[in-house]
């Protein structure tokens, strides 16, 4: 009987630390021996050739959400995960969304019957609070960190979500009480509403009006603010999504002065600018690339690989929020309202497939960033922050068989036809790659495979979580 | 006949920039002439010895304002402007309030009346703005800065006048669009409201956790997000007293980005700390120190001290907010709310009359900035900033004789006993000062002799204003 | 019998802080009255529509000095003084330079013999130390401030001049313990000589490559070693002709520090660019535009202005340093070692005739700073950084009657051909100045005329000077 | 027949990102296998309960170089290596030191000669530049990098050690043109020898006094100088033994401007103030603390824990420097000219052996930084940046195995009678130190066990060496 389910040979190992080659054999989900030669296997991969890298770990993305207008969003658990894995990722943390009104531990249970026996990898959820109530922050909050759910997203924006100042203070003082990590979505809510009304007195309304209103100012603003508040309660955050140099001053200026802010970015920022919301001509095109923070311009980019090479950011995310473009019913494209006002286009965007490839390609192929560095933004640091590690988020002994091969000469361009998330487009239709996952591994499971995937609903578990270390 | 109705002689006069001896000779309330030598004038004054320099422009003051929770300010018209004769001012600027659901311009009228016939030295009025509707914004403000009200203030703190963060950007963006001035209470409303809540909880009630609410944190947020609104809506702003180096960083940052951010600070920052407030072993004493921003350490006291050095200061003023201690009714120390919890206790202090003296005293005297900078920020940047230049704030030919005469050797603690205000208390009792005002003329008249006030209510004018040199 | 020698009527003063409408009264080459109306003078000058601002005093400048290479600069002390009157000055600080070798004693009497009776204007010596030996230190230094030569510069480059950090040192220590203060010229040496080197093995030797071999680099680390220098010895020093941010981050860096630095710059930094310095088709042309730090590009230009405004600049000089383009024997163009490396380019171009035109222009009349700001930067700060205060500097009643008047809307190109000094071009050739001097004064006498010269060698007087006030 | 030459058991793995449990398989002094659980080995060691760590890689160690007063070193290869294996270490880069008038290939023969036969670990050298003459810039130093003498040290102070700006920048270029890193002693030469001047003027003779002529100023001022030759250059520099915050923002200023400076800190900033140089009541005592830069203060040492944990320092070196305190003949106490000043008591303290169980103790025991941390900052980049790494730094398959067992809970204090080293003292006598080492194993074979050492001379071997990856 082979020593090992599984061996991984002559692949070039990577963590957020080193590089070296050897040999893998997992046994029962497992990584058990990593050795410069292992024995016999029940099933062998020749990794030769290829980098042997921890499964990506996407700490933001949303699936099956509700939207306040009624839109459907273009990802379940399936099809997301799905993607995800077709993607180069092992885990993803959804938000489990509470409405306004609604009971979070009630919100909670809705996404797990939504999940549950449809994901192809590994999920956790984090939580939306959007209705504080002092029975959610003395009774529900607290046992549902003790449950595992560690990690609570705010948002500072968006009608149907946003807190009030006095509402965020009191969300980070359950937080540090009951060791939980806050997630915060900072824009000035009241300066874009104020900017949307005045491009809209001025006719301002196509879609790249959005990356207008979506100002800096009010990013950065809000994100001072956030801080501010941080400070005052002494909670450790996670400012996610960063778009630019602004926020990140904050973030730096906060953390010379010794508080705990940690800080995500995602592959808008580096591979978008304000001039794709403009599509063809300022036509409705760029309804596409319409998210929040929206992605800036080349400087803003250059300031965000900066960020991602100096450890002002610690991890990396997709943001993934798909909508459909020629949307059923009155939605996307056929969305009346939207027509009459970039407000009413939703925001966010597809890239839970695409996260990978774009960070590899842009980072470590073009010589931006080093692929050790790859794996601690994308596996290694989410894991840590989020209380997945050390069964997630690296490859060594003891941990989860969560593997990607990767392929880093690889080219090809990227291309919807070849994704299987469930929107019908992607922002970053025709991006040549060079370094492409060419196998994904769950706990010794093949997933994915050249593209192809090949694991079911059903492989994925879901995760309870300890605390972030970071905390 | 004599030439002039006044002559100054002997003195050293000081303007922002320069020092000399020379006479001055006034005629019809201006002064015009300055010579080594004058002829004979109608009244003569021996300055020798003496500094001669711009009568105090005390650009930001309470009177005969009414308070939520009905306790009377300690000075009205009448009193307050004589207090202010006898501390070597000129020109005071006082605020009109407007009140929840009152027109504005009513408002006006209102102070109007109150001011009528009763002030010593001359008087202009701020507004303040509390309910922005669409009437005020659109008619009232854009009519009464045509009428010289070219400066208002908002507040982003005080249930009963705070507007919020989208109320603020429509006052700015009539500001820009009027050529107004905006002064903003930049404190952060919702951050002062958790802690206080939270030090209620542990039952920290005295006077001196009025310190502690308010934050220097919560004064840095909220400097920080109306810096922000301005630079969205390209706004010139003023912020009033500002407290210590927090809210100076974020100052200081937004000139070096090309922003217009002036700055104020007044006495209680450099004279006071939050000890101040501990009373005698916390008790109630302390209330007569309670102000918003409170009065920080001794380390802020120092940052201070650097801004009005080097020019991070435009203005020194007092916020003259003055409370009796021993109030009638249930007010100041019989004020029954005031004893269960720091919130009640109103906030202000008074310091009209010894805005001058400290400064002088700490400043000059100690060698800390020249004459020449009191003289900038007490009489020549107030009239400058608020469109009184170039009548006032100088001594020049043309300007009106409005002038102090300073013994900068005269030495003698600040005693109540001494002093003109309404209210029966002074935070700086026992002060000592080296250098005090012994004479005090407005327009050629002496309004103040020697500690005693020679002017009579109706002596001061109202002046209606241009619209400050900085927008 | 007039009660004046001189009224200067109906003109608008401008102080460094102030700006009225009034006549002057001159007697005995001093202001003594300033009044709206004065009486009868024996001489009148209706100054109706124009500007009355104190005469320039231009506290960098270079006439007489002798070159290493033995080329003579293009002005003497008659030629220099008679170019800065028509420039509309009143005062001049030229150096007296202690060659290597010699008695610093005995050069400055050398540089009065060559004054003496030759200046239109009044001047006074900066020295130069090129050589501290224990007898310049000890002895001659210290005698030579008490009789009032109370600046020296030191030199960090040029081989014939430059000081190694030690003798940085000592000079300012003798400056600390004596009250004088120390001029500073910041680069590099070791940095410059190296470039020149590397730039010379590529054949890269036209004098457009004199701007890249001082590079701001070099200029930036010579200004922080000053500065620490300054630090090391507690004494206050001046930082010269500041060429861009680079230097001016260290200046700002240094007085947050709570160091006493001082800054000037000059013209050639808001007009030229290094761009000038390739002439035509980088031809010797660019030779006319050497100097050193050599003039940067457009947002450097910027920056200075920024400092211009918020006050990093504390003086605006010229540097003149004048040299003929066609000159005698083998200089100039006619320099054959310069047509073989721009390393043997004499360093200095003139500019003593221009400084005030085109600040004033390209300043106040482009609405970069105030008519007051200006005469901040080019007479009181000037007069009251080198201890010339209150005689020179201001227009104050008891001051030196040194004025100038300026016809804000008076339009003209620069032209060589309408300038006076000794140089066979101006760098500034054909550049639009809006803003011109019409009469400059001094002492009560005019000593130029819409552009001619009416003064007369020896009509200047030499100045010995107090300590300056920053020191 | 055993699998493995030796097998570590059931220890805790810790790399620069990861944690986790596994046995360890050794085969031919590599790491060949890591598992939950191993087969049979010759020799087994049980580290359960303890971390299993990489070898530390001393970066900065003397060891038998010459001082120009004679004194002889405390340390040979044989004693220094024996200390260094007891501390924990498996390699360490000792320089060879280019004497002035020398052939630099010639020094590094006569270094190799010391070390062939004696070392107890592994070593490899750094040049010291002391005399770059144009055959050492144009062929010696190219070749020895050639032959994987990658980095080299320059100093800007020490009379017999010192480069000019000029020798500087050509070090510079060479290490640019061979891809060699720069070490740089960033201390102003000058600035060094004025203050010492002064102090023995005044009597300040005294070892403490040292602290005091090693200004922190003269180390930023020298750093920024460093940095302006790199930046010129285009050359990575490496900053070696940083003592505070004053070269620590240099370094952090430089980053942000994006060039390539990496820094190093060592235990006597963190251990030590300058207060220790006082001895007992300014005896001679301190002398066993005087080394360059020197120790600082409370605050230097918070500043200097930020940076370490931060990402400020790559590099945590002994700088082991040891002098025998009771020297034989004339050195040490008994060195009459060290009496006389502290400017003779030789430069440097010893270090090798406590430098690991200090920043154990100081850091990963008081939870100021993690185990992860202290393994990057004394292991993996040390090798990374000097070119041993992968077979050097971290523990994975392929490396050497070079590893260090740690007893994290043992606590004993730090005293001399327990150290190999060949100094007669050690300046962190005393210590409490939690967390020591216990045993040593380089490439398999143990040579240090519970505090005695166990390897023999020659069991350490010579590495070559490739680029940094940092160049």
């Amino acid at each position: 009987m082979p020593e090992f389910d599984l061996a991984i040979r002559g692949g070039t190992i990577v963590t957020a630390s080193d590089r070296y080659t050897a040999d893998i054999g997992v046994r029962g989900g497992r990584i058990v021996q990593i050795a410069s030669r292992i024995t016999s296997a029940a099933e062998e991969i020749d990794a030769s050739g290829l980098l042997v890298m921890p499964g990506g770990v996407d700490a933001h993305v949303h699936l099956s959400q509700p939207t306040s207008d009624g839109t459907v969003m273009a990802d379940d658990f399936a099809s997301g995960t799905r993607a995800a894995a077709a993607g180069g990722n092992t885990t993803v943390l959804p938000f489990a969304l509470q409405e306004k009104g609604k009971s979070l531990r009630a919100c909670v249970q809705e996404y797990h019957a939504k999940a549950e026996g449809n994901c192809v990898i590994d999920v956790s959820f984090h939580l939306i609070v959007s209705d504080p109530t002092p029975q959610v922050l003395g009774q529900e909050l607290p046992a549902l960190v003790r449950d595992g759910y560690t990690s609570f997203k705010v948002f500072m924006t968006y009608d149907d979500l946003k807190l009030d100042d006095s509402e965020l203070l009191e969300v980070f003082e359950v937080a540090r009480r009951e060791r939980a990590l806050v997630m915060v979505h900072a824009e000035g809510h009241d300066a874009i509403k104020h900017i949307t009304r005045k491009l809209e007195e001025q006719g301002k309304t196509a879609p790249y009006y959005h990356a207008i209103a979506h100002s800096e100012i009010a990013e950065r603003e809000a994100t001072h603010r956030a801080i501010s508040h941080a400070q005052l309660t002494d909670t450790p955050i996670m400012i996610v999504h960063v778009s630019g140099p602004d926020p990140m001053e904050q973030i730096l200026w906060a953390r010379r002065r010794g508080l705990k802010v940690l800080a995500e970015t995602c592959p808008q920022y580096i591979a978008l600018t304000k001039q794709d919301l403009a599509g063809l001509n300022m036509d409705f095109e760029g309804a596409k690339y319409v998210c929040s923070p929206p992605p800036r311009d080349h400087s803003s980019q250059e300031a965000i690989w900066q960020g991602l090479r100096d450890g002002t950011f610690d991890v990396f995310s997709s943001d993934h929020a798909p909508f459909r473009f020629d949307g059923p019913d009155n939605t996307g494209k056929n969305n009346p309202n939207a027509r009459t006002s970039f407000k009413w286009v939703p925001n966010g965007i597809p890239g839970i497939e695409t996260r990978l490839p774009i960070l590899f390609s842009e980072g470590v192929s073009k010589g931006r960033i080093t692929a050790e560095r790859f794996v601690a933004l994308t596996a290694t640091n989410p894991a840590r922050t989020y209380g997945l590690y050390p069964r997630k988020g690296s490859i060594m002994v003891g941990a989860d068989a969560d593997i990607v091969l990767w392929d880093a000469q690889k080219t090809a361009p990227i291309r919807q036809e070849d994704l299987h998330h469930g929107a019908d487009y992607t922002p970053f239709e025709g991006m040549e790659i060079t370094g492409w996952p060419v196998r994904t591994i769950l706990r010794g499971k093949t997933v994915a495979l050249d593209g192809a995937v090949t694991g079911a609903p059903g492989d994925g578990a879901y995760l309870a979580r300890g605390p972030s270390e970071f905390v």
